[in-house]
């Protein structure tokens, strides 16, 4: 039986998901819930936000796809209520507030809410605290070059910006010292390439952008105002990458050196393979009759593999 | 207060064990149990293997640390009826049956046991099917140079064989092809480089050695005879190294390219240091009145964060 499931957000994100579900024989894509009056290219049946609780009980699982500053914090409380979520919230310092708030509405519910299941945060948690319990050390992270969405998005939230987005840059110099073992400042890892399309107010929304806090603040920032066709060229480009590295002294007998790194054709289609796979720990935990928000690393990876021939597929990977 | 843990067997493995231990202030050892009359560099006390038995209730976990081959397959049953157990099996093919013996036998006395915890299985386990439940498709891994303790283990385990090692090293045109989205051919990505001191019957011990099946059967492998000193030469270069590759075809749009690599100075430290950290999964399990065999991918990788201040340093990690 397929798992049918509804889109929050038709934004980067919510495309990237719809076309990756339409791939997939797993799912049947019931509805898109969007506050904005479009229209699918797929032809998928989008319905205005409000309408998401007439679909109750006609949908498992909710894919929210809107931004993490102001979206998701104020839509997932109110649909996990209703529906079974699973979100890529990427503002890493407020993850555990979204967590504890979910928490409490899904278990009164008899509800889950997976969150922070994308790349970074995400698959990258699940990385850095895996390297962190074998070596104790925190490991270093670097991202791009690439466009964050989370950081993009953060941009476009200030007043007068009418489009924005945003390039991180990995700090070749700060990159090199971690391969060598030496742990760079974090706020010293990447450069922050901002292109914004403003009609005025262009040192305003400068100052602005350089004191979000959390996305900006602190971090080499650079800000170029750009014509809206300008960065619709740039915006093409969708891929992104990404690396941890963990480094134990070379003095030590037990020294050794891991390193993950991912590479993207498009960052919001690889975060929706990633949230898509979450489905499966969805439907396992439920058959636990477990409820509660969890995040990657609270899951098992053997939790992603749903079907039935699960411990065949799984025993030859082990 | 301190976890009380012994180590069964004192090869290469068992004293890398006996070296991480003592240097962790969570660990109390309280004993070896060894089949041999030997002493430890650290004056640990070592007992007879058969003794275990007298130590029910002063030992909360056991590290298993013979040689996969017969050792594990052995001792792990009779040890896991009244310890809690980790080891680091590596008999890929075979990992399934001894999760289902010992699933058995720990559910009945209400014990847990991880199984195959090391670098691979264990690490590489989690990351392959992290890497599949996103892809839908198996990565390529590729080991070496290094030397194998189960592949060495298995050298030594014929009759007329005084000593061996196995250095595996990773076929470089097969790499190549696996990091271009090619899928090599699993018999082909090593040649297996075996040194063994026989004083006799050298065809003889050849064709046993290219006849293991799981370890050399179908595999490139060289056979060297050679003196014991030089093959205590070779030994004491301990480096592994390893490699998983995902990459989804370069025409999907959601194509995407994962690496995990590893380099250590020290095999059995490095298995050791992640034997160690599945302790605190046992102790969390255990506080869950968990009993049964758990893979590393059966288990969450916040389980392996088991201090006061878990939630800080997990949500530093997110």
């Amino acid at each position: 039986m397929k798992i049918k499931v509804g889109i929050v957000g038709y934004g980067n994100l919510g495309k990237a998901i719809e076309q990756e579900l339409l791939k997939n024989s797993h799912f049947k894509l019931v509805a898109i819930f969007s506050r904005r009056n479009i229209v699918s290219t797929f032809k998928t049946n989008i319905v205005p936000y409000e309408d998401f609780k007439t679909y109750k009980n006609k949908i498992d699982i909710m894919f929210l796809c809107g931004g993490s500053q102001s979206d998701i914090e104020e839509q997932a409380p109110e649909i996990s209520e209703l529906f079974d979520t699973i979100n890529s919230y990427d503002t890493h310092s407020k993850i555990y507030n979204l967590k504890s708030t979910l928490n409490k509405i899904t278990q009164k519910n008899d509800k889950r809410a997976i969150i922070s299941a994308g790349w970074d945060p995400g698959l990258f948690s699940i990385i850095r605290a895996l390297f962190y319990s074998i070596t104790d050390t925190k490991p270093s992270t670097f991202w791009g070059k690439g466009i964050s969405l989370g950081h993009s998005d953060a941009i476009r939230k200030i007043p007068g910006v009418e489009d924005a987005i945003q390039f991180t840059i990995p700090n070749k110099t700060a990159l090199n010292m971690a391969k060598t073992g030496e742990m760079p400042e974090s706020e010293n890892r990447h450069i922050r390439d901002c292109y914004v399309v403003a009609e005025k107010n262009h040192n305003n929304i400068e100052r602005k952008i350089k004191n979000i806090p959390n996305y900006f603040l602190g971090q080499p920032t650079k800000v170029t105002f750009v014509s809206r066709d300008t960065l619709n060229k740039l915006r093409k480009n969708m891929s992104h990458k990404g690396i941890i590295i963990s480094k134990l002294a070379p003095s030590d007998k037990s020294s050794a050196y891991m390193e993950l790194s991912v590479k993207m054709k498009s960052n919001p289609n690889f975060t929706a393979k990633i949230m898509i796979s979450y489905a499966s720990a969805i439907i396992r935990l439920k058959s636990e009759n477990k409820t509660g928000a969890f995040l990657p690393y609270d899951i098992p990876i053997s939790y992603l593999f749903a079907n039935d021939n699960k411990d065949n597929l799984l025993s030859s990977l082990c």
